[in-house]
């Protein structure tokens, strides 16, 4: 693999939020991360310039992260301001969203109030699908349904809880609650399991940990306003050094 | 414990198909079979004379078969038409949902066909909540709300499983395919996990095993009609010998 900036082949696919694009290396892809904002399976759309620069940067600081802390992923290098280079993986069409706190859709589907710390972490699953809304499975149905198998879910859900292990207290150190995060997994021609697509706050929750502002996608989805300055200071911290005086240990 | 019939204690529970009743001996209840059906979560009402005894009968004569095979059960015996003596239990507000077929709310939701077999069986928890309507959960959502132990989380799936392949192979020697059925386990006071509620047409989906005709609550759900004559063709075959001729094996 060289150091030089791979030229772009043909579009691969476009998604709400990134255009992927094959090279001259079939083993990989550039990802472009574009400007656009898309909330309730697409139903709300919005944007702003230099978003899809936030995301690349954020997810491109904190994949060599989780590399270093053994998580096997699909991140090569950052290419440029919006693209990095990846290994081209088959997508496992099961979404992975890990809870610490309930929100969102949970907070909603059961009545428990947004905020409440979870007394043990929740692993959930969703069919990835947009025509059917991504909705909430779990791995009987996976396995059933041929989405993953047995050994692609158990290194799935240990990988998930591995990750929350380094993010939580990664995001701590730097003043950010990580209430749930939402992970895409795929498969190497080989068969490894390895993480893929983006870690941003249009995946996770972010809430600053100590007036518990919402620093995400939340901002969007619900109007709050402020969204730009949200992802940039986001990007701010996660490229922070870890501050002194907290202990990353407290909340993991 | 005696064989004569108990008094009725007060009403403790008044649920959309059963009226819950204590007894002289406290570790006891009366359990009433009413004629009403609802369906989706009681926004659609009916009902007809028999009824109650109908999934009261079937009820009783099924659990005996699942304590034969090593269930554990609250059922204590039939006292009368609509009425049976159970132990009373704390009930785990976690509903079971067991599938091998594709039906309902599952193909609805992940759009597959009605009808289509289920590589694996599929155990769904959902959380036992009106309010909320029964919300699809996860064991690491039961077990994070406090709603269930992991040991009982456990057992649950394991006893769930173990009935699957009682009630497959009995209903399809009676011509019956098992497609999908809920089911509700409770805790003795020592803590003992046991299969509570009912097994009827409205927890089960019955098919008719030659023309797939459909013999439970769903004829009530999609205004089918034949209802009753369905309900009572399904007690006829619960309480009918295995036929000759079919293998009991063949689909378990
Ligand atoms: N390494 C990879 N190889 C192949 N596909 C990937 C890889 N990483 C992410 N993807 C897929 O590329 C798409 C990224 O575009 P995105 O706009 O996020 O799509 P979506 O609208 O499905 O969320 C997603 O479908 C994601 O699953
Ligand atoms: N052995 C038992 N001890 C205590 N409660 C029970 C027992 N068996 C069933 N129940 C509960 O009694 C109620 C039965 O009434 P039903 O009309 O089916 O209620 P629902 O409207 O909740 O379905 C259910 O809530 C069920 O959980
Ligand atoms: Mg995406
Ligand atoms: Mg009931």
């Amino acid at each position: 693999m060289t150091a030089s900036t791979p030229q772009r082949g043909e579009m691969r696919y476009e998604g709400k939020a990134k255009r992927v694009y094959a090279t001259p290396e079939p083993g990989e892809y550039i990802v472009e991360y574009k400007d656009e904002a898309t909330a309730f399976n697409a139903q709300k759309r919005g944007g702003w310039q230099g978003k899809g620069a936030t995301n690349n940067a954020i997810t491109a600081h904190l994949y060599p992260v989780l590399e270093a802390a053994g998580v096997p992923t699909h991140f090569v290098r950052k290419l440029s301001d919006t693209e990095q280079l990846v290994k081209a993986v088959t997508i496992v069409p099961v979404e992975v969203i890990v809870r610490n706190v309930a929100a969102g859709s949970f907070s909603k589907r059961l009545g428990i109030e947004e905020g409440t710390p979870l007394d043990h972490p929740i692993v959930e699953y969703c069919y990835k699908s947009d025509a059917l809304g991504d909705p909430l499975i779990n791995t009987d149905t996976a396995l059933s349904l041929g989405w993953a198998t047995e050994p692609q879910l158990l290194r799935i859900r240990e990988l998930a809880l591995k990750i929350r292990g380094v993010l939580v207290p990664y995001f701590l150190a730097r003043g950010v609650k990580l209430i749930d995060f939402k992970l895409e997994f795929g498969t190497l021609p080989d068969g490894t399991v390895v993480l893929a697509d983006e870690i941003s706050p249009d995946t996770c929750r972010f809430w600053d940990a100590e007036t518990n502002e919402k620093m995400d996608k939340d901002r969007f989805r619900r109007d709050l306003g402020g969204i730009e300055d949200a992802y940039a200071e986001m990007l701010r911290r996660v490229t922070a050094p870890a501050a002194e005086g907290r202990d990353p240990r407290a909340e993991s």
